[in-house]
């Protein structure tokens, strides 16, 4: 199984705090050494870091964790090869274009007798279960909506029926987002925690870090942290329930 | 303007050389500082590398100088805003899929009253007139061939109508690939240079950096490098005609 993290937040936030946790994964702390991947929206243009190497061993993920990109919405993901080699173009997250703008998808969990009709619009690069599902969610949303994206209330349904019915294919916990809102859904593990003021500081689970986020941040700002397993020690992570989607917008779950 | 840099080979090989001329303009032997952007093939999969910063300042791009990444297929531009602000979403190269495989294309110039009608198959994120010309290049292969990318020759055939069909609207240096072929269209300014055995010393032209390729190759490895403007100061590089385009598969362009 692969491991998932996830931020949004109300203003561009670096995720290097978080990120060196979870790398720990990586090979290190967990097993999950069979590549790995992050995505940071930036404005309308995203950044992807993929690389087939543990994240402990990678140069790339030394750079992410010494070069603070700042971001509203980022997907990272660990991977431990259940289906699929072990290869670039099937590392996580995947990226497509659907209205005008950049998805970002990652997913944790296997699914069995999954093989929807693709039409062409979206196809996998890659030999996992989890590309073809990101390619079949944006070509049922498409199919749903036409040419032009339907308001977050709309697309909330559309995504949260589709990650059901995925869901009943197997374990399907999976981050997507578009940029403005990052919507997770958790099939047997998810949690999340909200940081925002009065900031305190967090230590970590898998490294002797810890951060006074009241050293680092402005009053109004608002940080969604979205995670297989929690990262600190001393926060009060909340545990999604199965079966349960999450839409977060401006580093808050909306209701 | 902006500047291109290609390299097709028939094995994998690093770039860091020619990138390490090639970032030089990026600020600092000449004016590109609006950007730049990197692409490597990897079996199926793409690690893209975009960044607003000038690529002498970038950390990215030192991190590109410094870790050698082999490719079959690399595509680099660096950029000199013309149309579009200077933002991540705007930074070259593009990546988009078809026929399950990732198209990679950046390009160097100015199109004017090119307004081609989409058909939301493919979308800019940003607003450059070069996304749209890689969208709707993409869309028009879709539209002709359908859901199974045709042979080589008939792709060549197509790509080639639809560069001269939208360098009709300005300056249209460009490259693209899907990773097995690099095409160039040269509107104004291309040349590139094939490196095979006997393999013999390069000095760059933007730095003081030479490199034997004769101590880090084997007899059967040929590479093919794409540029703007020659790299080096000793090797004999062709120049393109205007309104040639030219493939290259395997480190060397088809005849």
């Amino acid at each position: 199984m692969c491991q998932l993290l996830g931020m949004n937040c109300n203003v561009p936030t670096d995720i290097v705090f978080s990120f060196t946790g979870f790398a720990m994964r990586g090979g290190h702390t967990d097993t999950h050494h069979d590549g790995w991947g992050i995505a940071f929206f930036e404005g309308a243009g995203v950044r992807l870091f993929v690389d087939h190497q543990a994240a402990i061993a990678s140069p790339v993920a030394a750079l992410i964790k010494s070069y603070p990109i700042k971001s509203r919405n980022v997907i990272a993901h660990i991977r431990k090869a259940t289906q699929g080699k072990v290869a670039l173009e099937n590392c996580h997250p995947f990226v497509r274009e659907l209205w005008g703008r950049y998805w970002v998808f990652a997913h944790n969990g296997d699914l069995k007798e999954f093989a929807p009709v693709l039409n062409g619009a979206f196809r996998p690069v890659g030999c996992t279960d989890s590309e073809l599902a990101f390619c079949y969610l944006l070509q049922q949303l498409r199919e749903r909506f036409g040419d032009n994206a339907p308001p977050l209330a709309e697309l909330r349904e559309a995504v949260g029926e589709l990650a059901r019915s995925i869901a009943a294919h197997g374990t399907f916990n999976m981050m997507l987002s578009d940029g403005a809102a990052l919507f997770a859904h958790c099939s047997t593990r998810l949690c999340y925690v909200v940081r925002e003021y009065p900031f305190a500081t967090a230590q970590l689970s898998d490294e002797d870090v810890s951060v006074d986020f009241s050293q680092v941040t402005t009053p109004e700002d608002r940080v969604a942290v979205i995670v297989t397993e929690p990262l600190t020690t001393n926060e009060r992570w909340t545990e999604f329930l199965p079966g349960e989607m999450k839409v977060f917008v401006d580093g808050t779950p909306l209701p």
